[in-house]
């Protein structure tokens, strides 16, 4: 029984990919989900004001802009997106706080721990609702791992071994973009951050680190199409070895120059009483191994509505959730959060915390010495 | 870049959850694909006023209305989405087709050959586009599929392994429903139909069958929460041979009470040069033998934008399309074809045939006879 | 603690693939096995003096000969073990029990059920202890999947879904063999019979069979390395839908021209409270789902010393059993019924049996009809 | 065709699992594969005569004894098994080698670096011929694995993911034995090894690791059954850091308490151009995939004939090798050397630059700083 709902206007910045995908979660989320507000596109920012109306068009918004200052002091506006790119997170951010806007931020917080601070600082001064955007903590199975480790099935956890591993800069021609700039660059910050955002969701706080970050690539082309290459001064591959605030060991990997992998950010997590194995390659599966069983293997949890939110989308299982689900499940914890003022589970101090084992382990490799968190 | 688009208006009969599903897909579909025509949510019908008011905030129609014939006529609507019970597909079918309307229709098409042969023999005589939720064939793998047995890649076919199975009725206290209906009911109609249409879309037409369908519980409570019990008149299970025009031999397995299975939609498809398999459980997925290869296993192929419409929802392999995303890859097939003229892929007629093959497995088992279709 | 181990004559017949594979176990059972006889390997024979030597130097025989009758006959040998081509199964089987041995024979049991009828009663009339190397009955996960279906942990069995499917005749340029001969060749009789036994070893008698038997390639080159091709008159590939005295519906496919597949001999049982799955590809791995579990998917239980007798093997789960130690396995049967008289789970009745079933398929694919068995 | 061969004597040092082991696999080799010598068991040592008379009856061999230096210097003994417990192999092997014998030694070579470098230079001094008991390394998919980098198809290797996970520990009631003595213990020393082996056998020399020795379960009892319990000094978990000389960065994980885990004996090798990947639990398929290929996944390489020696153990792909037959393949890799005077691919040389790397590993993490191997 959906409940008498307000509506509150949206502002997107940026309509790449990540904007669509926040537009098309915007634009969904009030059928699938009995939220408390309903979101109106209001306005969509770009760089220009040619790509802001195209994309005002083609996402159904009703307004378009190319000044990002007017977006987060319109009136119309309560929640604000940004999927600008990372160098444009912190004024913006700043901005929409200032005008007093739920702010929702794509992943990575800011491109270093400084800026991110101030960001935190900002929101947590004024109280603002804050989201960011790790939408892999969003699966139900993600969920479901977390309650199994919470009911303490498998026991005390003993070991974390999780990796992030994607092909899309194994090719040494793979260009430079923003992904490589020294500031927030590199697969530890881009990918190891969610296999990291995992790890503190499920394990809790991580208190020391070791890393071995590897740039396997020395040079790549300057833009896509063009012979001139200029170096590489970022990571292609990390390696580290964390420390858990519960006891529990672990290792990471994070590296998008793996190839054959599309998407293996995966983990297993080892309890004195059972395991439990996922990988995002099969979204919809987790593995449980529980020693109260009576079998020596792992079973296959199939995503189904007994997974929560798993039932908003579809009525039973064996139907399958998408990536674009996960973001949807995402905005509905926004609005939730908007309308109640409760804590989105990534808000900015989360994120920062991701952040600082980020740059914790950058630094390691290049000290070659444990550090603390 | 979108075409400067027009708008038509939608008209939805149903808010159950194949209704949400519908509604869902009509919302997503502009922001996602570069549709020719923008859909509006004109109008939801359903049982009674309450029921399509509530509705109709819930999936944001505008109106809302408990006559189905009001709905249909309304001169904005210019397509009606039909997802009211079975037995309500033909009058409300042959209504709007009567009005002109494109119809997008729920399978089954009808609960008899005779039913449905009535309303493909209307739709074609008038013209309309005729479109028919045969969503599993949406998924770019299935297309993918299609392709290589079209290429020549894995030589002729000879054998086609099909499976529908599922645990949703495998309780003998599964309760009756619409599913268990003598006319159009049972586990064949209902989810062989699926098996069915793949086998169809991966070899074409099917020339002979032979069936036994089998009723394992042979009791089941009139409704859900109640003792009292009446017979049941359907298949739990039916497993059949077929016949291709291509030459191939076949075996497909409808199964409503396979315990274990949540999805298994599946197939093995065996060529002189190599094979196919699939599973719905992982539908992200399809594994490829090829006897060119060095290899002497499958190869997995995961879903990713070189297999269109994949790269309409995520930009790079791994991230994983889910069942909802299925259904606006047909709705955006529906709104090509309504202003095209061209047809869907599951018009009124390949849903009548997929229809003929189950009635004809029925009749088969009766008789203990090959039968040609 | 091995007992006071009496030794016992081995007579083989045969040193092809499955001679080695037979003088391989008789070597290996009494390291592995606490059996209660301890085999010698006697008396190889083969088709001439010179294989005969060669395969008694290779195998480790202790006298060689070309002559089956001076085998069978000789006071030294106990047990005989039939490995020749299967027109001689019945010559040899016959000699052997007239003589009083223990008859240890390759399958088919023989070329039509006619001559496998004689060779049971000739051995029931005698009384000897006779075994049909079924092997793959022996798999630890076999045997498990039996005891779990007996001791009702998955309810009552309704469908049994069963294949055996490999590719080593999928080229139309397999020449002829022994295999493609009228008389007891074909998939169904080369592989069918496993999956039928295996079928049998689980859900117990089949009552009733429809079969349709597919020549798939209709000529076939008469010697390896010639292009001189004559027709084939056995299948290729035989789907069957069978009927179990348990009630349980089922099918079979037999396919040996199953492009990709290397050894799919694979089921799924699936009961009211539960299911297994397993395949011979991964023939260390039996997939339970059972109802009573909290989980709603497969449970992968791993090949280990709980499952007897992989500790005769190995001490501890993971290692694995390979195909050759199914023979071994097969062989200390053999020598515990040798010993105390009792029956092998694989005799000629059920080997007969078993035959009974492949002939009744290929006859009703003649009639077009159901045949009771 | 089989050579015409000699006979050599072996002797056999402990009849535990590891002493079954051997004995089969000189049993199983001469029928299986064309070797220049055939062994016959001649005399097996054990602690105490009963227990030698009762593993020599067992297991075949025509003599017992409780006089390891008996044996080792006997006329008849050219080949000495060594499956004492590892604090024996020392003394045992500088016998064995000073009487001129060949030496198959289980893995650890020893107990210590020193101890495993006195024993190999011994072995150097008189040129014996010497082996180890890295049993997976025989894995004809392993071997193939190192073709194909030894080929270039997966291009340069830029990363290895390395783990031997079981959980024969993982209960903190499994008890002392000689695996958790200071000296050669730990699952680091047990198990780490073998991964270790496998990195050297694939990618080759370790120039620098960095290593987190965890003792997850502190104190254990003393004996099974007792309630007595002391301190564990040795790890349970080890996680490391590796750099390769071939530019290569690595990690691996060695975990006894892995609880769900039996033979978790796994790698993943990504090159520029592919990668590979693998784990024992599934000793039979390799995943192979490569950047030359149609298509974005691995493949699923079954071992097969064309995929030596496996052919000596079945005529066709699918049967599978179990973990027995890993052992009668290094034996007929030891005899082969015997016989000609080649190194074995794990001779003491070899053996002792793992045990280099095992100890580095603890060093490391003793300093919490990288060293070089």
């Amino acid at each position: 029984m959906p409940r008498n709902r307000q509506t509150v206007g949206v502002g997107l910045i940026g309509s790449g990919f990540m904007g669509r995908c926040h537009a098309n979660a915007f634009s969904a989320v009030a059928g699938l989900f009995d939220v408390p507000v309903k979101p109106v596109k209001t306005i969509l920012a770009d760089a220009t004001v040619d790509l802001a109306v195209e994309g005002a068009n083609a996402l159904g918004f009703e307004r378009a802009t190319s000044d990002w200052q007017e977006l987060v002091n319109d009136e119309a506006v309560d929640i604000v997106a940004i999927t600008a790119p990372n160098v444009f997170h912190e004024p913006i951010a700043l901005g929409a706080i200032a005008a007093g806007n739920t702010v929702y931020c794509e992943k990575p917080l800011s491109t270093t721990v400084e800026s991110a601070l101030k960001m935190t600082l900002a929101a947590e001064a004024t109280g603002v609702v804050t989201s960011v955007g790790f939408n892999f903590l969003r699966n139900p199975m993600i969920k479901l791992a977390r309650e199994i480790i919470g009911s303490g099935e498998i026991g005390k956890i003993t070991g974390f071994r999780g990796r992030h591993a994607e092909n899309y800069m194994a090719s040494s021609d793979a260009p430079h973009s923003f992904r490589t700039e020294p500031a927030g660059g590199g697969a530890l910050a881009d990918i190891g951050s969610h296999i990291i955002s995992i790890g503190r969701f499920l394990l809790g706080p991580v208190t020391a680190v070791f890393g071995d970050c590897t740039t396997i690539h020395t040079s790549r082309p300057i833009a896509l199409g063009t012979m001139e290459r200029r170096p590489v001064e970022v990571d292609d591959m990390t390696l580290a070895l964390l420390k858990f605030e519960n006891g529990a060991s672990g290792s990471i990997e994070a590296n998008w120059a793996a190839t054959g992998r599309t998407m293996d950010l995966s983990f297993e997590i080892t309890g004195t009483k059972g395991a439990i194995s996922f990988t995002q390659e099969r979204m919809n599966e987790l593995h449980l191994y529980s020693t109260g069983g009576r079998c020596s293997g792992f079973t296959k949890i199939e995503s189904g509505p007994e997974h929560p939110p798993y039932g908003q989308f579809c009525p039973a299982p064996g139907h399958q959730l998408g990536f674009n689900d996960l973001k949807v499940i995402e905005v509905a914890e926004l609005l939730e959060a908007h309308a109640t003022g409760k804590s989105c589970s990534v808000d900015f101090r989360e994120a920062l915390q991701i952040q600082e084992i980020v740059e914790a382990i950058a630094a390691s490799s290049r000290s070659g010495k444990w550090l603390r968190v």
